[in-house]
């Protein structure tokens, strides 16, 4: 019977048993326990990726499966190969209300309101923008990019996607614009809501020329990864475009870095996907794969191998 | 040919003539033009309601129509046989997408990120609560609060509504429960939104009691009007019960009250219709309500008579 590991024991019995799969815990630091049975490892969800070199320790392994939807961080680690499948759609719904709370919030004006709090201090009326009417651009269009626009398709928006290749629509867009079309769609976006993996076509997407094709006060929200934009072109837009990131590159974003005070940026601490609503769907995910696992079936999701 | 007011020449110009009817722009502050001859009034959309008096110097008026979806604070100035159309559907959008940006910045922490970002400070990651997989009870099922069930519904989230009388649901809520059903209902949900009209029945309606039933931690909204919340009740919980309010009572709320310092309690300052969103869909209203003025039919939208 394959053996799989899970971070703690609680994963095992969230999932309870799955039928053909032995699982076992291993928080990836200790010593792995029977490594020559190990065919399938999950790491902790948060926590340092350096461990993962010991996946080396296990000669008959063939899967890791990722408990975040982000794995450019774990490539190194693989082991060759070894397959990597990522936890799509575990992430979709926390991600995506963030985006969609960060895009309300900056529009809005809560951080403004915040702050005045601080200073019981009741802010005149002023009339601001509404997500309403706005033409949002969502740059990315894969699982969590789906869950954007879906959440944000009764906000009475008009909503336009960008993907790597262009292709036909669904019923939340006409059609998926290709990449190259981005320097003509970009100024005619109020909001821009980026959702790419972390890629090396990615990695810099959002740079200086971007941000300069992006119309005054405009909004760009970052829930992807901190690589994907350019944090220094962000920071010389002055405020001019503004932002809401829950990524920054570098990460921990440190005390003195100059984003923390540009004008009209909400910096948020990468907490797309540590939510209530993880376990629940990462147990849900698990064990449509290790049950597929034990009944011999390919698992979903790879996307890389080592 | 009816003669109706308009606050100023702006209104005019984005209305367009209208069959039937002439439009003068009156500030409802200066001399009435024509007195003899106007027939409604739209009163500026900001601003006091304390000019409202004057409406007493039109003899032949017979209807005010507002730019506010609230109406309460005109009934005391309404001329005798007047009638009261308020602005249904105007402020939906605005105001529900206020509301859910409330609901995620204060479930996923956004005040508390806006705070640390003025000290640099990038808080670690704590597993906090999604709006996915929240029970959100809807106080109020009109016109704003279907646009807020409507805006909610993507968000994996189990809905239910209450309104003055239980009625039959809709493609958004099972069914529409009674107000009589609220103490049942209030300790099973995890947000609860209000979006009431301020009303006799309405005032005070969010209670010590009210409080009470919510559960350790459960987030109430208000976005209806101040008065609809006891304020005192809501310190009284020291923050047993997170909220986000954008109305308050008194309103505005003065520098040392001890709402703008209660834990877990987020202030924004009356901002629910005052955006962008506004004023494309006063427009429409005015153009539909002017038509039917015109052509001699019922104006629609009527909430009282003076």
């Amino acid at each position: 019977m394959p053996l799989v590991t899970l971070p703690d024991q609680d994963w095992i019995e969230d999932l309870g048993p799955v039928d053909g799969v032995e699982m076992l815990s291993w928080d990836i630091v200790s010593e792995p326990p029977r490594p020559a049975d190990v065919v399938l490892v999950v790491p902790p969800y948060l926590g340092s990726r350096e461990p993962l070199h010991r996946l080396s320790l296990l000669p008959n392994l063939r899967v890791v499966q990722l408990l975040t939807a982000g794995y450019d961080d774990v490539l190194p680690s693989l082991p060759p190969g070894v397959r990597l499948a990522n936890a799509v759609g575990v992430h979709d719904a926390s991600t995506a209300e963030l985006a969609v709370g960060l895009v309300i919030a900056a529009l809005r004006g809560i951080p403004e309101f915040v702050l005045a709090q601080r200073e019981s201090r009741w802010l005149p009326l002023e009339m601001r923008p509404a997500l309403a009417d706005r033409h949002v651009l969502l740059v990315g269009y894969g699982s969590v990019g789906r869950a954007v626009a879906s959440r944000l398709a009764p906000f009475e928006v008009a909503l336009t996607a960008v993907a790597s290749r262009p292709r036909a629509g669904d019923d939340l867009v006409e059609r998926v614009h290709g990449v190259a079309e981005l320097p003509d769609l970009l100024p005619r976006h109020d909001v821009v809501v980026v959702v790419v993996p972390l890629t090396a076509a990615t990695t810099g997407l959002v740079d200086a020329a971007f941000l300069a094709r992006m119309a005054d006060g405009a909004l760009l929200v970052n829930v992807s990864r901190g690589k994907v934009l350019d944090t220094d072109a962000l920071v010389a837009e002055g405020g001019r475009v503004r932002a809401a990131v829950d990524v920054t590159d570098p990460e921990p974003l440190p005390a003195g870095h100059p984003l923390w005070r540009t004008p009209n940026v909400l910096v948020s601490p990468h907490v797309g996907g540590a939510t209530s609503a993880f376990r629940p769907r990462a147990v849900r995910l698990l064990r449509a794969q290790l049950s597929a696992l034990g009944r011999g079936e390919q698992l979903r999701h790879v996307v890389a191998t080592g």
